[in-house]
């Protein structure tokens, strides 16, 4: 049986809740959990915002712990290694995304809490192929959130080909942003951060950046006008979209990792007079995980966690929910 | 003194006009203008809806010619050379963008007809370095619309690296999406053209496209979901832009070369979900002109069109504002 905390219904308290697993499927493996971030899109589950969840729910795709089981076809992990689980828990392994790398791309992927239960449990499954080893080294405790919110920012650094002679500004501090500054910082990059909030400021500037942009200063953003190869947006709300595709150079491209829902109302003249781009992307591939956390290893890398016991999970989420975060919540045995 | 059409006002008729082009500049050539496209931007920049038109306006920037007399400080051209000049009369040569080759992106870079006189004439002048040699082999009378139109939809294969193996689609097969399809093709790529009338269904699949897809027919463009690495919209009207990111595969691209007005109202989370992006770019540079030049050449790769006389010159403009040109209206002497 595996012990875990689940919600009944949307937006409800999370209590504990026990279920049978069933027998360990082949290419399976069963972790003992450690620790697992609370990343807001368990909250955006939590809540049905998306239409797909299924109750009882079980939060956390953020863990850490160690291989308790594994199925009789793993040959790839061992009893007892130490490794993480992300947003998603499986794979096809045969689709043309699969067979090209872009597990994360597979349109068949399994998500850790969709259809099934998450890491706020004392036992978690997921398919053996999904699960990255942990290198020796690299902190436990705050290393969960680099299996979502960590990924998510490293993995255009990789798709894209983004050069250490870059100059890259990250739209958003926080669960994200602050793992993002920290990444290109040690790219090689020149690192721009926009941010809202003066008391922002000294943080991003510690957390990596060379420089801040108050983004609600207009004139900052016109005299930042064809500055960045790359700006990386991490919210979740409606900007002005034209005004940060002006902040591009020529061939420069921003991005989006943080699902605005409102559409983006871009013109098209800026695009093609500089050759400019607009894009997306979500998590990364079990491949590209690895290499972020050997990136983060070498440079030190860390998000910075506040720390709660699983028994304190609402109180968790009641503070991720008060937008009072710095910058991601990691719940702990 | 250089013998012009021009005109006085916005939407005027195009007058014979005689103007003194004055000393000829150390790094400019002058040109014997044999044959000129008639361009869509033409009728724009004539009817100054960029509000950049100067009059008396001499329309034409795709010319084809041959250098009549050149500057002191020319060494790249010789008298009597046959060459072609486009968009771009000149650049700054020293900017960041022409530094490393991207003189189309030059901010500084003079247009062929703005601020200055085109090619409707017995002689234009322009920059050695904007213009470039047509090679032997390539016919002189339809050679002048690979000089904007032509460079338009091949310039985003070099800089995006689209490989042969790429499935493709175009969508507007007009001016310059009837030269893509021809481009495409010899590519090596799978080609589709989405056409909106059951006419030109023959005509794309003769010009090069493999498929053709009825864009009018919703169900025909459901079906072609997740099916391209890239997209060209040739086209200057608004059409339903996310239906057309759903037929990209996942790291596909939406790539804009036609220059609609209205916003892109682009929904983010399929950029995401697949890893797509949204581009756009202007004409080519030098050097890539000149690689296209050889690989129409290799290929036999040419413009479709329809000749006029320039003393035909108000005849060929009322022909192309009518919609009914197939494909580009070359004057000739």
């Amino acid at each position: 049986m595996i012990n875990s905390y689940a919600a009944s219904e949307s937006g409800g308290k999370l209590e504990p809740y026990e279920y049978d697993a069933g027998p360990l499927a082949a290419n399976d493996v069963e972790i003992n959990v450690e620790h697992c971030g609370l990343c807001h899109s368990d909250l955006s589950m939590l809540n049905n915002e998306w239409g797909m969840t299924e109750y009882p729910f079980v939060p956390g795709h953020e863990v850490i712990g160690t291989i308790s089981a594994k199925g009789a076809e793993v040959e790839s992990l061992n009893v007892g290694q130490r490794v993480g689980l992300g947003w998603h828990s499986g794979y096809c392994l045969s689709c043309h995304q699969c067979m090209e790398g872009d597990h994360n791309l597979c349109t068949k992927a399994a998500g850790t809490v969709i259809g099934r239960h998450g890491g706020f449990a004392d036992k978690v499954r997921a398919q053996a192929a999904s699960v990255v080893p942990l290198p020796d080294g690299i902190d436990p405790v705050s290393a969960g959130p680099l299996f979502c919110g960590g990924i998510t920012v490293f993995n255009p650094l990789v798709q894209f080909n983004v050069a250490p002679t870059s100059k890259v500004a990250v739209i958003g501090i926080g669960g994200l942003g602050h793992i993002a500054l920290q990444f290109l910082r040690a790219w090689g990059c020149e690192v721009t951060a926009f941010t809202s909030t003066e008391a922002k400021k000294d943080e991003a500037l510690s957390l990596g950046a060379h420089h801040t942009i108050n983004s609600t200063d207009k004139n900052q953003l016109d005299l930042a006008a064809n500055s960045f190869d790359l700006v990386i947006s991490t919210v979740n709300v409606k900007l002005n979209w034209n005004r940060y595709i002006g902040t591009l150079k020529s061939k420069g491209r921003l991005h989006f990792v943080g699902a605005t829902l409102e559409p983006l109302d871009i013109s098209v003249f800026p695009l093609i007079s500089s050759q400019r781009s607009i894009s997306g992307s979500p998590v990364g591939s079990p491949a590209v995980i690895a290499k972020m956390l050997e990136f983060a290893k070498q440079h030190n890398i860390k998000p910075v966690v506040e720390q709660f016991r699983f028994d304190q999970v609402n109180e968790a989420i009641a503070h991720l929910e008060s937008g009072k975060a710095r910058y991601r919540v990691v719940l702990s045995r």
